[in-house]
């Protein structure tokens, strides 16, 4: 492990060195062309690779898998297309004032830059779009930098699989092989030493809020520092306002229910506690609705035996409590089989002090009802919630005034406030936020879905009087990228654009 | 403390309820104005807080205070502009595609919004510009957070004054009075407190490698660990290439005494640290000329006590040493006063392994001169030096080659590679990085000073089908801001703009 940290560093070294004396220097064609080639050689692999990750997963190949299989492709031809594009590098150009007084003012450009090899932890839950060529993968990768993989033990095969597909693209490429690694083993051994090792200058992980913690933890102890970019557990709360639950408290039902078992409840977006309001003649009618749609869900095999035996216990915990309405138990049948949890429970059982056994994530398909009284008891229970990838609001045609007074505390918990939806299904694009206030996201500041991803895994340099021929690309006068830049205050698009014949 | 945190987050929270209800949802233009009204308030008071500032720090007041007070007024006016101008909000719209098969794409948008109250440390060698009205308090206010100052023990009447000042401001500008405190406290557990403070979202820091790495170290223990953008200790080598000692070595020696003794040495960005060829002819002339002209200076009174108690027992380490050459040694005349110190060794001992004193920071008037025998050394020694603020490159005509092969070393180690120049004099522009790898930033994809900083004090959130009426203004489809967005993956500048009359 160590050995593949220190040959993938190596190999960066090589890299920048080789950019900045070649005639293309920073040129971006290689890192698209390297995505594109990745593109080409999974999609050569699909059906092993799809294969593979139903044996280690059991998910569904239809549409489960292949879906996640195209939407791993689309990632990285998202992230293909935001190189090209290039404004991503925030090229930043303020001209030299030669005449200033008391002094002149000297050239000053700068630009983001690739930090070094990223250690990524794929997902147990996406064998694709989150694992050996997902989302952290693939943005990291565009960013310029190496990367070594640490397998989550729900998936080695598949990721084995992708990693060789990475290998042939990196040849085809012309980029190093150490520039990419999926490591042999999976152990928290393995681990430890991939977020300690001198030569990392990053983590990407996705995955619970216990061993993302434990990784955010372990890095802060290192001589230097370096940012764990983590999206850990989420509640995903979801607020039904009166409107709404007046009119359409049977869609919702319906569609609320489709989301929680999507997946089988194992996606980080699921909502995991719906509020509503408890004295709404519908309530109890929406609550019965939502009760028999998820009961009548079939048992599904769960990811893994841990994952079914995690949701199992915090069922049990949930079951065993005197200040819960269990509506719907789940059955556990089989080595990995489980089926749906509806409880319900008070805003105030909900906001007792001390008490942070239901305000904590169940990984599964699980769904805690929380009825309040009044508006002012349903923002109560949304500030009690840790930061969350999600908030949903449903709203009438009279809530808005509500809908006004939820959007800020809905916006300072969360990284999408999602409106008459439903927050499973996240698209790629420039503008998803898939991340979120602690422990949602880590640092907050950040999405690990959308073309914004790219910058968690640079740092912006600038050069100053620099000689013109060691300028990069993105720097040049000429900008023959033909890249959005900022020059002198001023956002240059078209008027610095030659013209096309 | 405690208390003015809490009084600065409910304001916080008040004024994104009201921003999110009022017609002008998100507009700008207040926050522009706090920072206006700010500077029209210390301008008012501009004698009384340069005399203050001189009391405390003993600096002189022409050209230095007269000048930093300008330069914070400036640094005001620069983000003030920033907010205006607007781009800084990263606002990106992806419409919605009804059409799209199997479902429909819903409508996503998203942009920076503000984290919530800011704690600021303030710098002690800095008592204005990177003081209670300084670049970390002016970028945390700019992003729409309150801020809580935690006053550097070497000038807290200044902060006063100058809180008073910004208490005015508020005042004027219809801002809470909580939005911005000086804490009347300067203890180490006023500082504890503060990063441990729940409601508190991130920290600036600028100072020692020691305390900043305290502040870092204890921010990751809170159960939300926070950001905490600290900048701390700086080397900044400078690299005088063969061609340049041949062509210009009188012209270096005197330039580059003047950058060491620019504010006594007591700059985050003073040269500490010069690579020269050991064998070029010049070599020795640089030395002595160096030499020469730094002994003439005169000694200067330091910033504390403390500072020269630090400044002499780093020096005295260095003196006992049997592998440097002592060229200028230190006087410690009166209470504070200190002169320049000037040491040389080879590249072999710097490069001495478990020896780390001679790539600490001295924070004074001292600097280093390390003689290389070849490239490939020089490389070495910049290697060896932790993450740095700056590296400097003197090159000569024939150097060019060497330079290029330089470049990527000296970017991987530091936010701002200078060319024939010298570190100090930090400008206040879009394209400046002031910031680098650890220990000079962390975390490491910042800087504290430009229109950039802005962002580190906020997050993206992004909006799923949001009602039209609830739209931020930078949102809005008639973009009445008239701010660059990124539209459906295009920049889009002039196009959306209306035409003026």
């Amino acid at each position: 492990m160590v050995h593949a940290v220190t040959l993938a560093h190596q190999a960066f070294i090589e890299a920048q060195a080789h950019a900045s004396s070649g005639a293309s220097r920073g040129s971006v064609t290689d890192l698209a062309a390297l995505l594109d080639a990745i593109c080409a050689e999974m999609s050569s692999q699909r059906e092993a690779i799809v294969s593979i990750a139903h044996q280690e997963s059991t998910l569904p190949i239809e549409p489960r898998l292949q879906g996640e299989f195209d939407r791993t492709i689309n990632q990285l031809k998202h992230f293909a297309e935001a190189i090209r594009e290039g404004s991503w590098v925030q090229a930043t150009i303020d001209h030299a004032l030669p005449d200033r007084k008391p002094v002149p003012r000297p050239d000053l450009r700068s630009m983001l830059v690739p930090i070094g090899p990223v250690g990524v932890f794929d997902a147990g839950n996406f064998p694709l779009a989150f694992g050996a060529a997902g989302n952290d993968v693939a943005s990291a990768l565009a960013a310029g930098n190496p990367v070594i993989v640490k397998s989550h033990p729900n998936h080695p095969r598949t990721n084995v699989l992708v990693g060789e597909c990475i290998a042939r693209a990196l040849q085809s490429a012309g980029v190093s092989p150490h520039w990419y690694t999926v490591l042999p083993d999976t152990s928290p051994d393995t681990s430890e030493q991939l977020v300690m090792h001198p030569s990392i200058a990053a983590i990407g992980f996705t995955g619970s809020r216990h061993i993302g913690r434990k990784l955010i933890d372990l890095a802060a102890t290192r001589a230097t520092p370096i940012p764990v970019f983590a999206e850990m557990g989420s509640l995903n709360p979801l607020v039904i306002l009166s409107g709404a639950l007046e009119e359409s408290w049977q869609a919702i039902a319906s569609d609320l229910s489709k989301s929680i078992l999507l997946g089988h409840g194992q996606f980080c977006t699921r909502p995991g506690v719906v509020l509503i309001p408890k004295d709404h003649p519908n309530a109890r009618r929406f609550i019965d609705t939502l009760a028999s749609t998820l009961a009548a869900g079939k048992p599904q095999s769960m990811l893994s035996d841990a994952t079914c035996h995690s949701y199992q216990k915090a069922a049990d915990a949930l079951i065993a409590r005197n200040d819960l309405t269990i509506h719907v138990r789940p059955t556990f049948p089989g080595a990995r089989g489980s089926s749906a949890l509806l409880a319900e429970t008070t805003a105030g059982a909900f906001l007792r002090e001390g008490d942070e056994i239901l305000r904590d994530e169940i990984f599964g398909p699980a769904c805690l009802v929380v009825t309040f009284d009044s508006l002012d008891e349903a923002i109560d229970v949304l500030q009690a919630v840790s930061g969350t990838l999600t908030v949903s609001l449903h709203a009438g045609s009279a809530d808005m005034p509500n809908v006004a007074r939820l959007l800020p505390v809905a916006q300072g918990l969360a990284g999408r406030v999602v409106f008459g939806g439903y927050p499973t299904g996240v698209e790629v694009t420039h503008a998803m936020v898939h991340g979120g206030p602690y422990p949602a996201g880590h640092p907050g500041g950040v999405t690990s879905i959308g073309s914004a991803a790219i910058a968690r895994f640079s740092r912006p340099v600038c050069v100053q009087n620099c000689p013109s021929q060691l300028l990069p690309l993105a720097l040049q006068d000429s900008n023959p990228l033909h890249i959005l830049r900022k020059i002198d205050g001023r956002w240059r698009t078209i008027e610095d654009k030659p013209q096309r014949a």
